[in-house]
């Protein structure tokens, strides 16, 4: 697929996620093997301590990976995350946070992603979580499309 | 602390994560070492295919294990999630999930859990994924408070 | 498969992981859905402080997962690890470890599984480590044979 | 700590180490954040297709980022691995695997890291392992030593 039918692919299909309407969260960039995601801070995305939740930071990384892997996959697949396993770092706070998930190994029914989320204000950035990612590649002949 | 005491400090720090609210989340049982949260079905926390999105799916099998480990903590503690794996066992859709959270080992700064996600419609409930997350004890000396 | 199928199946694979060998892992037991492994304490296995290297704790638990999975395959199907992930809960100490694994969700191509460990010592026996596990459903069309 | 002592204190904890000799590991490189270890392939450390076992590549994996971490931690602490999770992207065969682990988030109380496992035949490498493992800093006082 060429660069532009993968752009718009990975757009028209998150446009779809309404739960990034629900938080909040947008697409920032996409490259080949590579997704980025924006979740401006908000009082809708919290913990009990006013940092972002771990939920939310796991949804844009996941969301991220999956993404990465959808702009490697033939017009035909659909991708499923089947496990993801992220580390907290530090406390999620700032003015947005911003997920980077990238695509590792690109397999015929696996495919391994690593992402980063950071945490931006101002000019800082500072890494706040680290997740691994794997994703099912599923026929779109299934009923499952992206 | 007593049971009632337990019980009301985990829904006190519940009702202070507004993610819980924005997704629709509420905690459905509060037992010594176990806690469990559901969301109902909505457009509001889905992904592409119609299907709740593990992001969501894992926010709230991620409360549930930090809220099953704040029942075991002292007063003076605040807990805080530090990595989470989640496998993703089948497409989550249903009426609701129910999140179920257990603790599995009760260090004195480490407790670690062990979370399961159903997919409930009408009688019938599938687990839909499986969780394992660990959970840092910090003293509420550090301003952190649950 | 018949289950003295099942447990042939099983031992005669087993038997041909050196690793099994080289660390003293035996198998202990083999059920539809679920395998027992025993790794006796001994000086090869050990991390810096003497206690059971946390690689011998992951090779047992894996292959209790592993085989767990090969139970329920058909026969013309092979399992390999595609990911797993531990927590060690205490040092692991004692007259032996024994890992045992089980089958979450029996899926056409991921079988994910959930394994525990426990140190045994005389009498008492203590949890030391938790697994779990996603395995990948290969024909031996590939070559690969279980 | 000096470089030469950073690298003596990691040398003489990994000789401590018995089963990396039951395996036939070496440490190969320790720079501060960063340590590799390789693991010739030999008859010792197989699964039941002749591929080097996920458990041995988990060992070699872990104690690279448990020395990784122990490059940028104070004399009187000590490392123990938590948890650590791992993927396995491709089969481990080739003439030897080496193991590199970095430090991702150097805290107070945990340590996380970041490790990759590369197959090397010949001239040629590949990536066959992603690893992800936090490490608990704990003091020496109670009487573990690295």
């Amino acid at each position: 697929m060429q660069p532009h039918e993968i752009d718009a692919r990975v757009r028209d299909s998150f446009a779809k996620q309404s739960i990034m309407a629900t938080l909040g969260a947008e697409i920032l960039a996409v490259r080949p093997g590579e997704v980025e995601i924006v979740l401006p801070f908000s009082d809708k995305v919290l913990q009990q301590h006013g940092f972002v939740h771990a939920g939310a930071v796991a949804t844009i990384a996941d969301s991220a990976c999956g993404y990465a892997g959808l702009t490697v996959m033939p017009r035909d697949a659909a991708v499923l995350t089947t496990e993801f396993k992220i580390n907290l770092l530090s406390p999620a706070k700032g003015d947005r946070l911003r997920a980077v998930g990238r695509v590792i190994r690109n397999g015929k029914s696996l495919v391994i992603t690593l992402g980063e989320v950071f945490a931006e204000s101002g000019g800082t950035s500072k890494q706040v979580a680290m997740i691994t990612a794997s994703l099912m590649v599923v026929s779109t002949g299934t009923g499952l499309k992206d």
